[in-house]
């Protein structure tokens, strides 16, 4: 495609004035998103309003005087279109770690006699030190293939990451959903690399459980505050096993015994940080009338438009996602020797993806800012860097502290 | 004490150019740092360079340019002087209760064949709730006086609050960890209500592990990151009970088993968020150059002016809290009929504390912006508002949402 062509893709998209939205640096085209998500111009100002005005003026008043008590609540209502769930199926806070030990410990109590988590060999390496870390659990991990052969009477439940972080291959959420049931197991998803990129119905697919991440599409910030959904037939059954005095029925009674709030509540534990969940606040603003669909579509656009034009350009970058973007998430990843150093040539030259063990690089494309002329852009400057060797420079080839 | 009087201590106060590190309203006499300190007059912009210098402008490079990867390293060794611990014995992140959580069941587990954690009856109830819910574990609670009769062999871990939240009654820590581990029990404190008011010597008494607030006295912002203690010589026996990604030996090699990074880095679970983290550095920043030994004697200085103010001048008000200032925080409470309308009376007249149930008013002392001359001036409003029955204004009697 020339870069015409996809100037024109770009005068027509519905979604190109959500760019504005953002504050991203000039000449980088940013296909990290999926990492973190890029700063919204509307978060310094909202950050500084807590700080200054809230914090600084009203000081403890705060809590009732600007509503920090009902924060959580306030971005999961924002948060609800974008995952399919009902707002009062959604806790906003701590980290994607510390809500999926939430989640398996509460689900672990709730299949007495069954004491098997089943996962994906390859999921994402926090979920599997999480899960083999329940008391009481036994974490077993197959092929994705063999997932509905391994649901037997000892599976508790079945912790599934919705799109992987290396190959964006996506799961089918109802189908698995509908598996685990038959097999008397829960369903509890990972959708930290689904969650603002990919169209979720949460309600639709019958899932049990959830967590996602608050800063890769949902543009949070670095290490912003994470999300867990329990649907609303199991929060009265479920038990917290961090239950903080954030989760009690009667926080400020100051009680010695807990008794967990109804409903979503019992899974806050501690004190959110006011300050982090603002600027979460404003990256779930710049979603603000976006149906969720669009954004999925111009999704698959923009892979699909690198994906054709890598394999125009770079035969030596082996396509290591699934082909059809019905079955993927909102990344590619391709396989190919120096694989290190050629991404971070890539970044010299401003065009910023991740590299990921062993041999792959990584490209996210994040549909509110993202656009196709940066797709033409990117596969020719990839293209570039691989004919002229740029990579084979030494100061490509040193490995930073974080990859 | 005459205001002239309270002013000469005022300009003789070797701490009083602290205050003007803080960004305090106009006609407020803030007494309730211990429960959200003040904001720093440096946080905003701190906060702002994180946001747009860092994460706007260099994305997700800032993990290596901005050394947000050492960023907790960067805060335990400004927390260390503070807390009298070395810098690598301390992790920031996570919330009070999730750093209590960690702990105890790492504590659990290095106590096989011992399976109560025993703590004081009147203890802060978030950890008590955490504490009744580690795995495995039975939680046991008594009187202050009853604690050394049982310390039996059946305790793992004896979990205590320095400085009681409601009273500010204070242990003597050296005293208390001889006694646990005479019993053959680890010593885990909660240092919430004691950190960045009284010197403490975690090294010098000889304690195993601690937890302790980041938004009270140590001015992170509300809800800031807590902290986590661990003492060298058990750092490397201890296991996490919640491994997340970013404790592992190698967190981007993206391994399926979980191998424990070496030291106090294996308690980070995951992701802390960078933009609390630096709104925490800048309140910690306000203690730069301050010894904490002047921050206790200012303390006790303070409190005692108000209490024998106070004494002097509302009979109404029951001290309930210890008379000594030795045996004390930086807080006191007293006990009053209609402690929940007076609480109110007196914000509306600029006295900001608060309220505990049943019957307590609770007023701390902040050594880095509070002054002499506001402690007989607060003193001076109690008694107006109780001599005039301020407190009878119907609007007082309603209940926030907080309290």
């Amino acid at each position: 495609m020339t870069i015409d062509q996809a100037r024109a893709l770009d005068a027509a998209d519905p979604l190109g004035f959500a760019r504005q939205r953002f504050a991203l640096p000039q000449d980088v085209i940013y296909l990290d998103g999926n990492s973190l998500g890029a700063l919204p111009v509307a978060t310094a100002a909202r950050v500084a309003r807590t700080i200054h005005d809230e914090w600084g003026r009203d000081l403890i008043a705060s809590w009732n005087k600007h509503g920090w008590i009902e924060q959580s609540a306030r971005l999961a209502a924002m948060l609800a279109p974008i995952v399919g769930a009902g707002a009062d199926e959604l806790l906003v806070g701590d980290s994607t770690s510390i809500n999926l030990a939430k989640l398996l410990g509460a689900a672990l109590g709730l299949r007495p006699g069954r004491r098997v988590i089943l996962s994906e060999t390859g999921n994402f390496p926090t979920d599997l030190y999480i899960a083999a870390a329940v008391p009481g659990a036994e974490l077993r991990t197959v092929a994705a293939g063999d997932i509905a052969a391994a649901l037997t009477d000892e599976v508790a439940v079945l912790m599934l990451t919705q799109v992987d972080y290396r190959s964006a291959a996506a799961h089918d959420m109802a189908a698995m959903t509908h598996a685990a049931h038959a097999a008397g197991a829960l369903l509890l998803w990972d959708l930290s690399h689904s969650a603002g990129a990919v169209q979720l119905d949460l309600a639709g697919s019958g899932a049990d459980l959830a967590v996602g991440c608050g800063y890769k599409y949902l543009n949070g910030g670095p290490g912003a505050p994470a999300f867990l959904f329990v649907v609303r037939a199991l929060q009265d059954a479920l038990a917290n096993p961090l239950p903080g005095w954030g989760g009690h029925a009667e926080p400020f009674a100051f009680e010695p015994a807990y008794r967990p709030a109804p409903g979503i509540a019992r899974f806050t534990s501690g004190t959110p940080s006011i300050i982090a969940m603002a600027a979460l606040e404003a990256g779930l603003a710049t979603f603000e009338g976006i149906d969720i669909a669009a954004i999925e579509a111009k999704s698959r656009a923009l892979s699909e438009l690198f994906r054709a034009e890598i394999a125009a350009r770079c035969p030596e970058l082996a396509l290591a996602s699934p082909a059809d973007p019905a079955r993927r998430g909102s990344h590619l990843v391709f396989a190919c020797p120096n694989a290190y150093p050629l991404m971070q040539a890539l970044i010299a030259r401003g065009v910023i993806g991740d590299y990921r063990e062993p041999n792959l690089v990584r490209f996210g494309f994040a549909p509110l800012y993202n656009g196709f002329e940066e797709m033409v852009r990117a596969a020719t400057i990839v293209a570039e860097v691989l004919a002229t060797r740029e990579w084979d420079d030494p100061r490509f080839h040193q490995r930073a502290k974080v990859t």
